[in-house]
């Protein structure tokens, strides 16, 4: 091939892995000496012959065909870049695949493997992928476990610990939770979680539903603002979803409740934002990054058939203590 | 279809579309019976048509091969999950190709258009990818410029003029520029801004070049430190890059030099930190967001030769204003 295209062997080397400094006319004399050979290089030459493609696929379907803007929530875009650059790392491409794929996509799509997030109760997705047989890994537990699924999950009993300690450190007598209803797994092992940790500790557990679709925004308000008309009111609230956060602020400021003065507030999210709301908010984090590190080193490990992998695999959350659960300073004669 | 598996039309769509709530037999029998007819939707049977794979293509190559966290850098982070969400909304699937791949995969992944970020002078993948004749939209305009190119950039003489004056207007007379050394048109066209802006205001064009690579973050602080050494001194410093504006803090305190009092800081990025540094800094947002939904609008058009399109398009930049450039209070006396 060096001899048909006129140049040395290190020149085709090269011209066929981007390295070293060719011109553009000899490089491309090369590519047009490899093309007429039908050379490959090695890693594309084997990975052919193993039937793959060199993708990895990674599905964002939790809330099934509604247009939910993932790329906007901070977890999602955390574990989307995450996995990106890991599977990049590790010489695969990842194709993130959108929410409204028909089933022939699903089926048909090259990949070597695929990254479920959140699978649903009764999941569409999961039962096409199955059937479609390529190896699968899930990004928090599936509904319905198998001993032989692969998942990658949060620690939720460790990082509600940390959560909780931390408010009856500041003082908090009465955790109140604000819990979202939808048929992923998250909602329900976070309050299992909490109650829990509840029994456990012989605090009372106060929790108020809501929907989590389609506008979770006035429904978990609305959650809150049944928390703190109970009597007694509780002293700290806990939201597990992204914007919890804002959304038990606004109810609190509703209220005339001050934070942390008459109220903590804290939530599970990835959002870099509540380091600068009024006040910041204490934020338990699930690391999204570790998460799709985890998932895709074990999707490889099962594309590649290696023996004696770990296939239930649990990431640490990680807490952030910001002013929103300040133990509030009170005056000698104990009042507030 | 519908006999075959023995279901009602509407299940057919269901199962197809992966719409409604269907036991898992009835999906898996539809889908059997659909893979034994050969169908697929009209969507996707239109894309097989057109011989497309519903595929965009995304490169993270401009640095060349060096190992890169593209993924880290908010600026092409954004970009990628602005791209991502646009191309989910149109119908389209985005492939982000890793630095590493070889001319063999850049040739051949499927894909039916590329977005090529910010080429470098004399890019192999850019004659790569032209070789293969599919069509091609650049983040940034190419370095050597042909009137058929397609390309998205940022309006770098509206954005500088932005800055530079609200520099003026916070005191500023004597505005450094800290200036990277890279083969791609970004650094250059910041220059070329800043300079014309200068002789405009009959203002001295202060500049101290550094290598981009392999570290620009001692490179950077060595550079600030030379315009630091000046005298008369800067009275406020312009950094391009993401971490900028930390480098510049880091040397106006190894100086000794309290910002904004004895100096304003300013830098191109896209990092939130910035609200939350001591002090938070002031930076001018090449909307990354908006690139990118550009750049995948005008690339979807040249794939579907779309007449009377648009093939330069610029977007306008916008100033965060933080406490690091806000004119400092002066006593009466006239000292500091």
């Amino acid at each position: 091939m060096a001899a048909r295209a006129g140049v040395s062997t290190a020149t085709v080397s090269n011209a066929l892995n981007g390295t070293g400094r060719l011109s553009e006319a000899t490089r491309q004399r090369v590519l047009a000496a490899a093309r007429e050979v039908g050379h490959a290089p090695a890693s594309a030459a084997r990975a052919l012959a193993r039937g793959s493609t060199g993708v990895l696929g990674l599905t964002m379907t939790t809330y099934g065909d509604l247009p939910v803007s993932y790329m906007e929530i901070p977890y999602y875009a955390q574990l989307t870049l995450g996995a990106m650059a890991t599977a990049h790392e590790r010489g695969y491409m990842l194709m993130v695949m959108p929410s409204s794929l028909s089933p022939w996509m699903w089926l048909n799509t090259p990949m070597d493997g695929v990254i479920h997030v959140e699978p649903r109760a009764d999941d569409p997705v999961r039962s096409i992928l199955r059937e479609r047989g390529i190896p699968m890994v899930t990004d928090g537990r599936p509904p319905q476990p198998h001993w032989r699924d692969a998942w990658v999950d949060t620690d939720y009993e460790a990082g509600l610990r940390l959560l909780l300690d931390h408010l009856t450190e500041a003082g908090a007598r009465r955790i109140a939770l604000s819990q979202p209803l939808h048929d992923d797994e998250y909602p329900h092992l976070i309050g299992r979680a909490y109650a829990s940790w509840c029994a456990e500790h012989d605090m009372p557990a106060l929790v108020e539903e809501y929907a989590s679709l389609p506008d979770y925004f006035t429904a978990e308000r609305d959650a809150v603002s049944r928390l703190l008309n109970r009597d007694p009111r509780p002293d700290a609230v806990i939201g597990v979803y992204s914007d919890s956060g804002h959304n038990i602020l606004a109810a609190a400021r509703h209220h005339g409740l001050r934070v942390p003065q008459d109220l903590l507030v804290a939530c599970i999210s990835e959002d870099p934002d509540y380091a600068t709301t009024t006040p910041p908010v204490t934020t338990l984090s699930l690391r999204p990054d570790r998460v799709s590190d985890e998932a895709v080193d074990l999707l490889i490990a099962l594309i590649n058939a290696r023996s004696g992998v770990d296939r239930h695999r649990l990431v640490q959350p990680v807490l952030a203590p910001r002013r929103s659960t300040r133990r509030p300073v009170r005056r000698g004669n104990g009042t507030p």
